[in-house]
């Protein structure tokens, strides 16, 4: 098991009191994702990305990560998962994962490319980042069948920190969660990148086929940027709710492909930016 | 003048109170960086990077991250920056900026590539990041020289956060700024990415020809990554400190590198996570 969390000395200084105290810091190290095919032999897999990641759930980081940016379809893509490379001698950490695809599947990986297009109307801009995720075929989201109780979505914050195990000792690390309109919680990942804790959820809904999640919504401990609403939108989850301020584009994301933006969930309140006839 | 921030109508919901209001949020917007030789004309100008921003002091953020990437070792190395491409009709935004340097300029792009390297001993993990960086140049800082007052570090989360002009309308912007050890603050920057914050803090040194920074100190109003550090220790500035946690990475990269790193700054009190001896 990887260690998410390590325990360091450090000095503390409250107002006029100054004392040595251990604590607990979030491991931080970068995580190396491949992709191979299963007929080529290991030396033949291709490094697709390397993020800086807390340790944990690498498979599902490896799987969501991959989904979410249309590389793969869902588990009948993959034939393997697998930590490789050399363990760490200390704590037996490996930070290359594998992922194996199905014999016969044809990889894009073109679309890893970052989504933003130049567009001959606006130059690089918001509207063509959004244009480029119609071309690249995200439908806008169907007509809402599902809608979440207000006071459940007050309720998410508080329990979804009380599950966060590593928040707990670091009190430094984002969490991602998705949940059912009924209020349960069914999955809660964290990491100390926004967007890591997205794709182990994502890759979580995937292995567990439930993508398309469109009775699920989708909740992040901290804002609400393009990036996240765009791999909610691939994940075909109707709704996110974000502790955090939304931004511009995240707003207008939301409302040119049907989905419902909560922001500020926090305090008893929150604010809906977008679609807010799936809350009730 | 660039929009930072943009007015919408939302639902906000505050325990049973349900009520239509007039919000501002942050702006989201992706830049191009292009850098571009003096000699070559504009069509020769090559994108080096993609970011997603909150509009303003483009310049600087550029200038910032090509510093901080080691591409470029000041303004010497600058002829102009500018602004360029189709404005936006209704918000007259150009979202993709150039940087064109000084005739007979050698440039390394290389070393835009990540900052990760495969050692033989280890794989994939934080240890080769750090050596990564030596391997790149980057000298451990000299001996202590600045001494930063602790109750001075104390009041800088409340005196920044009153100088946040997008983060007071829209509840949801990064601050970076960088201070003096007598507590001025000399320059705070906005953005709804960190990286971008502290990108724009570098650039305005560069600018200013302050760097490197050896008296100065580096807020950031979020948690203290690896990154972050390392854009410290190109840039000179001897002391990060960081509202929210750091991570194992950042710690250990202050111990190697000679940093101080002072995390959890708020609430009347801070922790130091490496280097005390910067702090009086």
């Amino acid at each position: 098991m990887a260690e998410s969390s390590r325990s360091i000395n450090i000095i503390r200084t409250d107002h006029d009191d100054r004392s040595m105290v251990a604590d607990v810091v979030a491991v931080e190290e970068p995580l190396e994702i491949q992709l191979s095919s299963a007929v080529a032999d290991g030396a033949a897999a291709k490094s697709v990305s390397i993020t800086m990641r807390t340790p944990g759930h690498d498979d599902e980081l490896a799987l969501g990560f991959l989904y979410a940016e249309g590389i793969l379809g869902g588990t009948d893509d993959v034939q393997d998962i697998s930590a490789v490379g050399q363990a760490d001698e200390e704590t037996g950490l490996r930070n290359t994962i594998r992922v194996q695809t199905t014999p016969g599947l044809s990889l894009d990986l073109d679309r890893l490319q970052r989504h933003f297009y130049t567009t001959s109307s606006c130059g690089v801009c918001g509207k063509a980042s959004l244009a480029a995720l119609d071309v690249s075929g995200q439908q806008s989201l169907a007509p809402v069948r599902t809608r979440f109780p207000g006071g459940m979505l007050i309720s998410l914050t508080d329990r979804i920190r009380d599950m966060q195990r590593v928040f707990a000792e670091t009190g430094g690390l984002h969490a991602a969660a998705a949940f059912g309109p009924d209020g349960e919680i069914h999955i809660v990942r964290e990491d100390i990148g926004r967007h890591n804790a997205t794709d182990k959820v994502i890759g979580a809904l995937v292995h567990a086929d439930q993508v398309p999640g469109n009775e699920l919504g989708l909740f992040v401990s901290g804002r609400a940027s393009f990036e996240l609403m765009q791999k909610a939108l691939v994940a075909g989850i109707p709704l996110l709710a974000a502790v955090g301020a939304p931004s511009s584009l995240a707003v207008d994301m939301a409302k040119e492909f049907g989905m419902t933006l909560v922001g500020f969930l926090r305090d008893g309140g929150f604010n809906v930016y977008a679609g807010e006839d799936r809350i009730i």
